[in-house]
């Protein structure tokens, strides 16, 4: 069976990239890859809208996430976590890891954060030495407007933080127009790789908070990765910098602006396809929808359990459903980095396939057609 | 040109390892990767000689030390630190960033650790953690009696963390019998693999130290591996768990003791091969060498810096130098995972022919001779 992967990361990676990191491997130290490196840095600081280096190390996104704590705060700190879904809360539970007092913001799940009350928030405890805050929260579907957040903290010496991993490439990012000092990322979103690269780019007044830390940190210290820049500064995934090689070769021949207007239309397409099998879209406006993944409930009587295992099962296709509290009950379907509409009609064609395999009661073709019809009507 | 990796890491990845990791990506979650997970955690644990699960997480080989530090003590922790090279350092500087007091037992690099002096090092600080120790030295080529150093620990409260990044599978691992309780390994040594995948087990005693841990730590905290053992705890590296599990296959069909018995062949030609073109080893008996690598000092005249630039610009062969104070002076010569001896043929080719261009004066033929020569012996 022809395995399908519409998930929010990691994606299916192309054959060009798969092929790409098949290649022989070079030596960390030698002119190969310094070489590649000087590549690889050359075209990473573009796409997170910055003139200051992009660092990477092997680790998955979580790493990424960590290694900013680690380095831009000292225990006692006080920051402020924007949280409204789980990537939120992960930012807390790493934050109590390295004993940071951290104040949160809540927001509900399936809402995007509200800047004024991140605003307020701040006002309440001016003493806070950063914010941490998730661009595009998979777990939900919600987009955060990261630029407003930036604003807030932009004459303050309190340093924002962002995790991007799956925002990045899928929405805009001006890093530094928008006044955001830790910018974090990771290979298997956007970029189209296997999971594995982690990345961060840190603006000057960051570079300040890291020089203040007392954190322990070594592998993924800061100073580290920039000491040994442009090189690595432990043995890097090579195969994964090969294929990230590649991929921004890719990037480059779509052209941003394209690969964002391709995400936002599979978000609509997907949205539409959901409506009309009786699905009920998880973000509602005014709230801002991500374009990394579409979640939406489940209609009546529709198990997702039953329905995500019979996706597997019977037709190869893997999404994914809630987390936390939301399990059982949503389904999040994945559409970044390389899917494109044909993808997302066989998404649909195993979704139909399972949800009448499930009893649900609706005309075979009403989600297949909406994609069509959205595709159709966004290239007019 | 053809390019060849003869370095102690990363080191050549055979053809049917990179295709395994260039086959599509299984989300981390789903069944398929289920059932990957659970021949690579059967797999896993014979190769560490221990009952106990190895762990994995996305990182380099420094990830793992760290990680180790991290969740093992608390700082104000005293330990000891075995150090002969360059990785014993690095346990020192992890050390101290986490703020523990490192009493070290220093031997000269070139030399294997003396068991009886961390004896006496244990009696003069009899309230250590524990030890920290690597197991092959690979900025030497050294190897330390860590079965020893774990006997010397059997019976107290101390731990004794392993670094065999490189040292596993090319010399014996008995983790539970030799009384070891931490083993940290990667996957760009004798697995064949591209890095960026780091291995981790621990014996009960280790698991007291870590309950007992209060260092920050979140992304490869040894509990939440634990946790969501036996799946990841976040985005595993896939590709490279692919290729791993072909990896354990292949190590399966050549057998451990085969596979040691041909790196210890490559090492005892590598360094007649050396000695025969006036190179001198850098370990000398008693001190115990690795077959991962073979250091050995350039003859009067050759200049090494332009030896290794001749050897990569003209031949295409990557081997390494000396690190920290024995850049310049020392040439390592790396035979580990799937490296073979018509490869070290090869590999003499280009020394014989990089010496020759830098006017040293040898029959041609003497290196690649005495690599002949050795493997025919070696195979009556």
């Amino acid at each position: 069976m022809k395995l399908r992967l519409a998930t929010p990361g990691p994606t299916e990676v192309p054959q060009r990239l798969l092929l790409a990191g098949a290649r022989e491997i070079v030596h960390h130290r030698s002119s190969e890859m310094e070489a590649l490196f000087q590549e690889i840095n050359t075209g990473l600081p573009p796409l997170f809208g910055t003139q200051s280096p992009v660092y990477s190390f092997a680790a998955s996104g979580t790493g990424a996430m960590e290694a900013s704590v680690a380095n831009c705060f000292t225990p006692g700190d006080e920051v402020l976590i924007v949280s409204n879904g789980y990537f939120g809360e992960r930012f807390q539970a790493i934050a109590r890891a390295y004993g940071l007092t951290a104040h949160v913001v809540q927001s509900p799940w399936g809402t995007s954060a509200d800047p004024e009350k991140v605003a307020e928030a701040y006002a309440r405890h001016p003493d806070v030495r950063g914010v941490l805050v998730v661009y595009s929260e998979t777990s939900t579907g919600a987009l955060n407007d990261v630029r407003a957040i930036g604003e807030i903290f932009r004459d303050t010496d309190a340093i924002v933080v962002v995790d991007a991993i799956s925002g990045l490439l899928v929405h805009p990012m001006e890093m530094d127009a928008w006044g955001l000092d830790v910018v974090l990322a990771a290979s298997h979103k956007g970029f189209m790789l296997p999971p594995g690269l982690a990345f961060v780019a840190l603006s000057d007044k960051a570079w300040t908070a890291v020089e203040r830390g007392t954190g322990p940190n070594y592998y993924w210290s800061f100073k580290r990765l920039r000491q040994f820049y442009p090189m690595s500064s432990s043995s890097p995934a090579v195969s994964l910098l090969l294929a990230l090689h590649e991929s921004l070769k890719m990037l480059g021949e779509e052209g941003l602006a394209p690969f964002r207007d391709r995400h936002a239309l599979l978000g609509r397409a997907a949205e539409r396809a959901l409506l009309a099998l009786g699905f009920s879209p998880f973000i509602q406006p005014p709230h801002q929808r991500s374009s990394v993944i579409t979640a939406a409930l489940a209609p009546e009587g529709v198990d997702t359990g039953v329905l995500l295992k019979t996706l597997s099962a019977k037709y190869g296709l893997t999404v994914t459903g809630g987390q936390a509290h939301l399990k059982g009950a949503l389904l999040r379907i994945g559409h970044v980095g390389a899917a494109d509409a044909l993808d997302l009609c066989a998404v649909f064609g195993a979704l139909e396939l399972a949800l009448l395999d499930c009893g649900h009661t609706f005309t075979p073709g009403a989600g297949t057609g909406e994609v069509i019809r959205t595709v159709h009507e966004g290239e007019r």
